[in-house]
């Protein structure tokens, strides 16, 4: 990856000319930053607010990036890094020309949901037995599933298009392709304030076979099946017709902003893909209902109604014994959309504060809907790590300290493409601000197994 | 990253026409290109044969990649990424505008070693504690660490370099920058076939703290130190003056051929770096000695040794008993050479044979003995693999299976940029060719905790 943004398509050449298809490139970025200007006004914010302000252009260079493998082709990869391997000297050998099985496996790529626009995680096996006594460089093999990922993809597409293109581009005696795709919760702001919502993401296993491996021999598959000690390919789940994405299994559908719907749609036109193609149709929607749950004026209404069941003073818990003690509240879960990347974000909120008493049940319960409330918005994680603890002190006194722990989404399909790295921000308020001690303590309650990541 | 080869450095216009600084990155890939040429021809290897012909240009271009950080400016990645965080609304707050602390964690990384010239990793966890309202986007943390990391580096500059640019760039309160460093072992032939040298690869932890971080309040990195839960900056070992690099510790030096040593002088110039700056000064004929350790000549004649106390009959073992079983020889370590790319890859060997007895201690000796034998050379996974099972049956009888399961250096350093990814290969004889159920009886046999990863 270049590791500095902007290299791969705003090219502008030293005498001020631009190559034709850059203009297009060009035309396509600006119509795309025109829909989501669309979507955050629709949201009701103000796109001219300094976190906003570049916003549609990070979203529309994400997109473009992430989709880039409709541009790519699988010739141009394979093409060179076919090796001929023929083998132990003659007469040493008695293996013959063909070889044996090749997999790589653990290969991390994302890809964008064609049902709900957003990104999934994929963990990629890939496995193929050479013939014609050539072997592939291993790493074509994440070239050629990579041109896949980065288009509008179910799992099971994604895995019989890469096994296609890997079968036709490297003639091998048979591919095998195992992909664990993971999709992150479409999180519904009703039920998680309710507690109903908690499960964090989607998981599917699915599995493609061609050449050898097309016509069912589970001997054939067997060699590589017991190379991946850890998956139970038994389990695998995404053999159904039923789609995979959270998106359908929620059945409420809230007024529909037509205005943002068409954005969507629009921004799949210049993306290169076919809005009208069967699996797209209902995309739009479904994304502009994602993007509402993150729309802030709905949410505050929730939490309004919360505020009202609470007495400030009952919680302040400052009175009976002078030996205040480090109380927590761990593991909260939250859901976030990143302001900057329009991306989810999300993970757990760890809350200590000083009292003489325990939180009731209700007061947890008011806890993660304070998380909520400023979790459903656009956000960046450090305001809403400031902002749960300002509004907690208003509940459990001044001596706070919120840690909040996420995976942001940007990290793995935005420019670094950053897999596995995870962000931690704490604020601090109150006694915490001058006692390193006790922020220590607090922090050493956190479990090594916190659930994020 | 871009998904395709060759975007980046050879851009060619339409018209034909080159710009300036492109005509000398050719120039200067060209004589890295000569370079690896003569390091070949060091080795006594074929420049010509059909794995070795792009692999000049394969290592100049993984260099000028893996070195880009040379060209990159910290500014123009940080610029237009900090954003102002002024807290919740007047009024309701009580944090102040100073941010509490933020840390990315786990975010992979490689560098090359100034003191070897080989790929080394870093898990890399960046902190920072914001100031002036501003808060910096998370990727930006990481693109400002690769620009460091992609230049000849040794751990502790790395992170102090990190950290003083992150402190110029952002300007907050403090930074601490914590990396955790591993680099490949440096595997010595004779040592390896004695079974003394066992070592895959050296750590160490360096940490570099900035701004409030600077003068030694370990209150102040106590937070950042919790947030690291499983790190114990106490193992902090990366403080003294030695250095780290395994090259420095292997004190038999061999005859240096010196048109190797002033190739890979050559190729640090190349690179942009002072091939005269003392840490570099010995690097060349340290990298030279590794690369020396792949000269196949040299290990055929310890094979040939090794081979002469065989008793083949002693071996076969196919007399006593008409019921034969399936023995198995596990994770046998190697070390190799991958021809494409001069970078190694390593990891473990399995085997598995038909007999009615076990391999005594010799044998096993001497199983390891071949796979060092075909390891240190120029190599791809795939032959390696046949050749052991191909060498194996002259020794144990001709129903063999061989797993190799191997980490790759350049699926890390190279082009896609892959850590965590492995590769798995199978080679068959005899029995095992027709028998799927004996495969899968020993792939089975593989312990999950296999030491590979």
């Amino acid at each position: 990856m270049g590791a500095l943004d902007g290299g791969r398509y705003n090219v502008k050449l030293k005498n001020g000319v631009k190559l034709g298809s850059e203009i297009e490139r060009e035309e396509q970025t600006l119509a795309i930053e025109d829909a989501v200007k669309v979507l955050l006004q629709g949201l009701g914010e103000d796109v001219n607010r300094e976190g906003l302000r570049k916003t549609p252009h990070r979203v529309a260079k994400a997109l473009r990036e992430g989709t880039r493998g409709y541009k790519q082709k699988v010739k141009d990869i394979v093409q060179g890094a076919l090796f001929p391997e023929a083998g132990l000297e003659s007469g040493v050998g008695h293996a013959g020309g063909e070889g044996g099985p090749v997999m790589v496996r653990d290969l991390d790529l994302f890809s964008y949901c064609e049902s709900c626009l957003l990104p999934f995680q994929v963990k990629c096996h890939l496995g193929y037995v050479p013939s014609g006594r050539r072997v592939v460089g291993l790493s074509k093999l994440y070239r050629v599933a990579d041109v896949f990922a980065k288009r509008l993809q179910a799992p099971q597409r994604l895995a019989d298009e890469v096994c296609l293109a890997l079968q036709h581009g490297i003639k091998p005696k048979g591919v095998v392709v195992i992909l664990q795709c993971s999709h992150i919760h479409f999180p519904n702001i009703d039920s998680a304030l309710h507690g109903s919502d908690q499960q964090r993401s989607v998981q599917v296993l699915v599995t493609s076979g061609s050449g050898i491996f097309d016509s069912g021999k589970p001997d054939e598959w067997g060699d590589f099946l017991c190379l991946l000690r850890n998956i139970d390919i038994k389990h695998c789940n995404g053999l159904n017709d039923k789609c995979w994405c959270p998106s359908h299994s929620s059945t409420k559908v809230g007024p529909t902003n037509s205005g943002m719907v068409t954005a969507v749609a629009s921004i799949i036109d210049s993306l290169g893909e076919d809005p009208l193609r069967n699996e797209l149709l209902g995309t739009p929607a479904r994304f502009v209902k994602w993007l509402t749950n993150f729309k802030s004026s709905n949410v505050e209404m929730k939490l309004n109604g919360f505020a009202h069941t609470v007495d400030p003073v009952k919680c302040n818990g400052s009175v009976s014994h002078p030996e205040h003690r480090i109380y927590t509240e761990l593991n909260l879960p939250f859901w976030s959309q990143c302001e900057h990347h329009l991306l989810p974000f999300h993970g757990v909120v760890h809350i200590g504060y000083y009292s003489n008493k325990g939180v009731d049940p209700m007061e947890k319960t008011l806890l993660q809907s304070v998380v909520h409330f400023h979790g459903f918005k656009l956000q960046v994680q450090e305001r809403l790590t400031r902002q749960i603890a300002e509004t907690v002190s208003l509940l459990l006194g001044r001596d706070i300290m919120v840690v909040v722990e996420a995976i942001h989404t940007c990290m793995m399909s935005r420019g670094i493409e950053k897999c596995g790295s995870n962000t931690a921000t704490i604020a601090v308020l109150g006694r915490f601000l001058t006692d390193p001690a006790a922020r220590a303590n607090f922090l050493q309650s956190i479990p090594d197994s916190s659930t994020v990541g």
